[in-house]
């Protein structure tokens, strides 16, 4: 079963933080969503989620994927944690998954991870990608996978972006079921 | 400021309970998620949310609209509950709005509210639909609206009803700008 690492922090985009736990779920993949304290975290519109975990717990584990979603501050909180940075940073180099949302794809381009890639953000994030990684390619497209990186732009776009991450780690046939079963 | 009530249970649906309270909170709507006791609800993929009230403490308030999120049992549970049923009747009555998606559609059906009108519900729910409400019109359409009431499919259907929701109490103009600032 594919392990998925979920950290999330106060001002997190409810939908794009849910859509893909749940889509991920149904997919059958274990999915950890993991706050930096493990306690509640209240996202950008107000509804308070639990944590399973402290990040710091769990950070070190062996995980297929880690998912950064976005909302503010929430992504200038994932951005500036080292933990996160480090995990994000040991699955690249491992050549497992990275993936972010709406503003979560400035953190990779602060770490230096989107240069050289395709990669796309919350629209008026397009700014601060490209001045932070001056050698990315900004792409104007719902879900950008290039390689062991998938990014999107936002809340409207979070389930096709939940989508392509099961077809990532379960194939085209999962990904194409759980699309079925959630009227997408 | 409109006031929309948002009834929820064990195994609600992530997706369609947040997309719901996250996309009328963008509206500017007042929308409160209020559990059976006040307590924090499990949903069907295993995310903990906190509640803002009980649904006791705020079921005889003055609400503009309340919506029946889907997921098993949370739909059922709903279904069956004497202050959910009392205040989607009120509001009928009252000519406010009354919507549902998923599996809660045919706590309307039950209700006998869905006679007489054009309805659509998650898929598999279509018999129970037909049978609980045989002078209704069931739809395949991803939102049906019909005068007062509002129903929808299922999670991946769940942006488009929220935003059918804001534009049924705040307008047009105001959905479309939601629409734009989600990226959907």
């Amino acid at each position: 079963m594919a392990r998925v690492l979920v950290p999330f922090a106060e001002g997190v985009e409810e939908i794009e933080c849910l859509a893909v736990v749940d889509i991920l779920r149904r997919a059958g993949v274990e999915v950890v969503l993991a706050s930096l304290d493990g306690q509640p975290v209240t996202g950008r519109s107000g509804v308070t989620i639990m944590a399973d975990a402290a990040l710091n717990d769990v950070a070190d584990e062996d995980w297929d994927m880690v998912v950064l979603p976005g909302g503010l501050p929430n992504a200038h909180i994932l951005r500036d944690n080292p933990a996160v940075r480090k995990v994000v940073e040991r699955l690249m180099r491992a050549r497992k998954s990275v993936a972010a949302i709406c503003a979560a794809p400035t953190a990779l381009a602060a770490y230096g991870l989107a240069d050289g890639r395709r990669v796309t953000s919350y629209p008026s994030c397009r700014e601060e990608m490209e001045k932070l990684a001056p050698a990315s390619v900004y792409v104007d497209e719902d879900v950008v996978e290039d390689d062991v990186l998938t990014t999107s732009r936002g809340p409207g776009t979070a389930i096709a972006f939940a989508l392509r991450l099961v077809a990532r780690l379960c194939g085209e046939a999962a990904a194409a079921a759980v699309r079925r079963e959630i009227v997408a």
